[in-house]
């Protein structure tokens, strides 16, 4: 198995529904699994793009700031990039470029695309660090901060689950969004169109690594929360 | 991390509703990740327990044989055990073992359970193997042979995942069983009473791998499928 088939995934987007927010794991640590991915600090601290070894956390003010080693997360995804060239495009929309992606490739598997290129009428989101008691996903959402670009040249990196995960991870496609130049970035939302080229990396094996060591996680009950209706809520 | 921590699935319980019943790992290639485990053979070909390293497949007719390492799965699971004692019981029901072990541990993370003692009034199952074009696991489940014995000496191994992977796995406990002169095992229905000890493994990480290079899987179309529906059916 080489080391490049991995998605390593920290924590379940089920664990922020009702706002299990610790920092369970380290970037120190996340780095020794991957050099790309992306993820969200302690409490819902912003959204994170990892890009070549590089960790960037887009604030809710919507500044960019590279992330230290003892910065923690309570969910996250890394891999180490092996991407390989699907094609190039010009002005597709967001709902074309799903489909040519999902034809291109087996949706019952887990993988990512690194689409590098121009958006037009990006919308992108951040979310605000809430203190313990961490509120829950949905009333976090509530005070993201929205960011909006005509134009941008930048990187999308998604990572696509299969159904079945649903819940472990976003079912679908899960995108963040970094500019070139820095000044732009966050959650992806949503964009009329881009061009630019497509890439793909397929994975054979979900790592899949539990805060086993948090008590409240362990603890927690969540038999009387709608996991995966918050999460579609809250992640479209 | 240590290897003792991870839980190594090949393929999902998923695979199996609508027939995905090809081997797409050897047992060579399982063994690798473990020395402790449970899964099925190509076509459903009974039920595995591996104890120490070694793998026995308990098939349709009840027998149990040692398995060579190019027999292939399409699901199973293995890790490097490394149980620790919980405690020793007498008499104790399957309800209330099951009681006794969940108030011990966090039923939001993977563990194994290993029950070396003497069982009363048990039943187990074994499936028989279908040749392709594989039914589908309620079709094959209706040929299933039972076995039952009034006292039998062995070991129950037991894996518990939670309910947010349900469909990956089975949530809840999968139990398998063996008995100790190897005349007896399967997949554990039910018992009546058991005294013995149980010991647990606690697990971090499951290190889900997909047969990515399968075609029949990667084209598979799960939708139209009652995927956890069918799973629950076949699998209490």
């Amino acid at each position: 198995m080489s080391k490049t088939s991995i998605l390593y995934q920290h924590g379940t987007l089920a664990l922020l529904v009702p706002g299990l927010l610790d920092g369970t794991i380290t970037m120190k640590e996340m780095l020794q699994h991957g050099d790309t991915g992306i993820g969200t600090g302690e409490g819902l601290d912003g959204e994170l793009v990892i890009l070549n070894g590089t960790p960037y956390q887009i604030d809710s003010h919507g500044s960019v700031n590279i992330v230290p080693d003892d910065f923690t997360m309570p969910f996250a995804n890394i891999h180490f990039a092996n991407y390989q060239k699907l094609f190039d495009v010009k002005d597709i929309s967001q709902a074309d470029l799903e489909k040519k992606v999902v034809s291109a490739t087996s949706t019952n598997t887990f993988f990512s695309i690194e689409f590098s290129g121009t958006f037009t009428n990006i919308k992108t989101r951040a979310v605000k660090k809430s203190q313990k008691p961490y509120d829950t996903l949905a009333k976090t959402a509530e005070c993201q901060s929205i960011f909006q670009r005509e134009t941008v040249a930048g990187t999308m990196l998604s990572y696509y689950s299969p159904q079945l995960f649903d819940g472990a991870a976003v079912a679908g496609f899960h995108n963040h969004f970094l500019a070139d130049d820095h000044t732009f970035g966050g959650h992806l939302l949503e964009f009329g169109s881009a061009s630019g080229t497509v890439s793909i990396q397929q994975f054979d094996t979900l790592e899949q690594h539990l805060p086993v060591n948090n008590q409240e996680f362990s603890n927690f009950d969540f038999s009387g929360h709608d996991i995966l209706g918050d999460i579609h809520k809250a992640e479209s």
